[in-house]
């Protein structure tokens, strides 16, 4: 199996640049991409991108990835906080996955302090704007490479 | 722009009229929608109408209304009380959402009384039957008008 | 017994237009009270209207409106979130009643986000600034005809 | 100090009869009042009876039976749930206090489950409507006599 | 059916006059029994009275209660506090009940002031040493009378 | 109408036999069904299954069978905890519906003890692997029968 | 080991058919014991059934139970809720155990909707009236087998 | 304006002496009255001294401060604990205010450790019996000066 | 009175050996009492052992001793966790009473580490295996000694 | 022993001036010491004025106080939420203690809203600025002169 | 390794004698410490007995205790109630670690009865004055011995 | 300023390699130090690493940081979860500072899933072993670059 990485952004997050900037900066979800590509053929990864907003599409992504990748990166947007079905999708799959997130969401309103997901998670990086999807390409990396 | 608002129907107000008629009442979603378009020519303004059962879904039609309606007119029906990735889909696009119910959602169980959506609304309209529908497109119209 | 509809102003709203105008704005009682009588007399209802500070005080209008009055409108004010005497008033006359905020409760700080008079109340209607009051009158004239 | 015993109804119980009969019964104050006084006749006490909605009423009048009574008896309706102004006034002037409720407040909602009152209360007696005065001027009867 | 009542003292009312009596006073269970019986002569009641330690046999007493008495009155003790199956067995008897405490339950410790058995009680008295009992006598007589 | 009986797996159910086996067996989905099958033909009623990871579409499924189905199988996966709007979708179709789970939820974490969608079930089968389901069957199968 | 199998009715079962039928149906006890020998007659198991209103009784049945049975089935009533007790019994002997109950515990008052003896039980089966015991039966039965 | 100061001291203040001496000592609420003046004297001030045991006069008082008065004292007695209606006002007329308690209330009952009013004041002085009165004093002759 | 001391083993403890090693450990209550009987011997202290799995028993072995015993050593079992009936025999009793537990209660699930049996102890042992039992015994000693 | 006054400075308030300027004010730790100076030597006691980071060494100044001060002032600052440590060595002194901050706590972060310290203060002074340190000194003064 | 025991005695012990006698008895910890080495010396044990009011003091000492003690009996103070860097210390050393303590936590204010550092202790001897210590010394002796 | 990055290794964290390897790895200190130096190296950024066990140091370290440094990397360790000092002073010192954990604190006990470091960090990294270290220290360089 090639060194294939899955990237999920989820739900809102096709509004990057549009969306409360002042909470999420100004970089669009192109832009994320663009650097993720250009650091992906450095650390030679191929990324597997996608955005959706629908819950049950985050689940079929990650249950495909089964035999097709070897990390997730997943920002899962407002379905961090209670989405008991991606989590279960993440567990069932057994890749691991490092779980990211433009703004620092502990310092923002009570329910967003509380990820469902991070349980399942390798690891969680928050609150670096579109440095949280660069440093998790490298958690990533690092992870596939059992450094 | 013109004056174009977005109503939305979430889960399971396709099925009002049969659906547990003492909380909901016996008018039908057609009734409403009827009553609604009456009163929204009347009032030259001109509404786009859509029920769906899919959480995501309800995000892409609030996403798409951004460049292309001044309102929003919701009932997140069971989504009211859980769904940020809905609440966020409003904040992102800052178009003034009126929230409403038929029922009375404070006289109902107790999860039924939280809505994750109400902060990001302008404002909430419950347990008026189909009147909160009228109700709501007038104020939708009033945020419109800056009255 | 005539269409007179009962309008209640509880705590502090004698001082709108100076009260903490972020959240409540400019508008004054005085000209909130002129647009809902312009409204009534449009509708031929007649309105009885009053603003009090007492808790008490407005548990004793609401008694005398039970052989009075076909419908109450009520902002509450601070007593929304405790005075389960004004509850238990409203719960005593079974005459239909229409809670109005000018501010969007669900916005603000958690204690204001607990009603304790809407599970009475026919409805509520919050976050329109005057326009609540508006709505509220409109509501409370489609529940005396039965609309 | 003759044998006189305040006896207060708080708020809303000036509507019995007419209040929601299934919890509250159809007996009146009247005739409440009437077999109250008639108890009393026959123990040769005397008795102060009062009705107000108004908290601060309640107060003063547990502040003036300081130097004229020997006992409450209290039914402080929805005040019962949270006035800490009337719980005060009778911790601080230390004449035996019976509460007294209609309804059994222990099978109705849940915040109706808590009284205020009650730790600063000689007793407390709930459920058997209008007995519920009458055996609590039994029990103030036999506070008085030390029995 | 004879106008039987039955008494059921819970664990520990035995001990009453040697048991902490500061809380619980100096007055014996015989001495308690011996006033309730004079009171049930006069009344024309009969009593049949109860003491056990052990919540089972409770419930055994409650159930045969059900084709033989017309009320209960009873102190279930530390029961009060969790018995669930003392609870079942009064609403599967449909008998009318009465709880009685010696001491006020509610200026107690925080888990003192939570009956599980008050909901499926018909009233509660609270607070009045062995009072509590003798009025229980009274409220369950007037509750087979009717009055 | 036929005796059909619909059958629901909700999220990550497809993946069973791969996903975490000491939580949830080695048995498949595609065996399951099978045992169902075989217990319908046995017993004379059609079945009507489906897995999706969607809840819209669960929602959607749900409401179809208003017409056509007799009795609901849920095993609603993650959405278990809470899809208010897949328990919506219950309440208003009336179909007898049986919640089925494979693992005895109640030995797991905290939050997946608490079922939304119970309330509104006839009853639910937790714990027995996939004979939660076959039970499940034979439950849907007397409800219908009305045994 | 024969393939015998205790049967528990925990407290106030004794009383089915005359209790809240409403709630718990109209079926008797004795009835549903036929039933489960009947069914057991068929599957060629043996039957151990007790009622007892006892807490402490139900943990002596299940330790007698180690040496001489391979499956238990409980109701625990009212102790369902509470009786950590009998929880540590079923853990000790480390027979498997089906927890059973006649009415929905989940769509019942809040209390009930706790059982702490799941946690250690194999699985439950709730709401399905006598028919809770007979596939309560049939999972004991297959969990001797293996199946 | 001239430097005028408005002192509430809430219900059951008026006791001072006689209620419960152990918690609030024995001065009057004369003997303070007149440490204040002594005070305000010296210093300048003019001194507004108001006692009340009605939530809703407090609330009257502090309004018609909003044009007289440049700051507030004010002991709100058992409303502290819940008069949202208190805290709206003194938030409406924008004048700082100090809230002081005879008592430590942080020393004493759950539920008095739980001031509503304090978010609003400039600041709290609890615990120093008359002196917090004499110190709330000097802290708003330092509030008014900009000391 | 002789140094009798009272040694209750609650319930399931008979099971010990048997019973969840790895919590328990492997030895029996034969051995622990044995143990505990040589100290005694040792000590010139008589004791009286009794296990049961009725928690009404313990209540009545605990007031027997009253006039018997001069200290109590008991491990509660699982009625730790909730017998208020064991906890107000104790308090009741006045005799200084040792409450032991064989595994750590604190490193365990979160109900077990909460004894109500606790606050009325002299004090708790925890988590030494059957040395909670011969340290109880020698704190109980000391306790009657006066050391 | 003279009249010597402890003042402790806790941790980050030698940051003062620098340190969040909008919820501290611009004062610097050395003004404030020199008015706490200046109003000691007119008031004739002494002061023993300390800053330090480290708990434990919190704990032993109020320790070696106890033989050499009449009364301490302390700002415990971020200990105020959670030291214990520091909460029993003031309890351990018995010197009358006045807990004093420069914001109001109570109208920032919830978990600024809790002192563990206060309830063994003598009193509390928050939100005065460096007057919170001024009007605790002459708080302290008054303590010792028992005025 | 040598058969040495880290004694630690955490804040305010050395305050021991003259420290709220009521609740810590009138014993000083030179007291203490002698009749631990007393019973030491008998044992062959060596102690290396150390106090300190400063949390990382006892990090450290726990630490350093790795190679050269073979247990600790630690009394960790106020620090009991929040330490988890203690907690994490005894976790990483592994040795096994006796808590003491000298009242009955149990008993006392809310907050003290939760222990964060019993989860990782071998077991907890609390309340019994000097004799805890004296008990966890003889129980640290045992878990050395394996015992 | 040059730039110049402080490395903070909170309490415990010296016994990494020894402590608890499942949890925390096999890693020790020194080779997390030297990989961090490495990489400052190639990133031409000069570090200044501390280990302690003390909180109050941090909170000194973090202090003195002021004016030295350009960004923080902290493993708070178990002051984490309660060490408001600690978070005072990076909120007082104004410099980004990046919260790293090697364990995955989501997966833990429910404790440590709460840090009241992370609100006031720019972001958090935490999972990752060692990596979270050189993946913070990549996140403190951009932050200081502004990228």
């Amino acid at each position: 199996m090639a060194k294939k990485i899955l990237v999920i952004h989820g739900p809102n997050l096709n509004m990057l640049g549009q969306r409360e900037p002042k909470v999420y900066g100004k970089v669009t979800l192109e832009r994320i991409n663009a650097e993720l590509k250009a650091l992906a053929k450095k650390e030679k990864v191929e990324l597997d991108i996608h955005q959706t907003n629908i819950e049950g599409d985050i689940v079929n992504l990650i249950q495909k990835a089964k035999k097709r990748c070897r990390a997730i990166i997943i920002n899962p947007g407002g379905y961090t906080h209670y989405s008991i079905a991606i989590r279960d999708a993440i567990a069932s799959v057994k890749i691991p996955t490092v779980e990211v997130h433009l703004s620092n969401i502990y310092s923002r309103e009570e329910f967003r302090q509380k990820s469902v997901i991070a349980p399942v998670a390798a690891g969680q990086i928050t609150g670096f704007g579109k440095n949280s999807y660069v440093l998790g390409l490298m958690a990533a990396i690092n992870l596939i490479k059992g450094k």
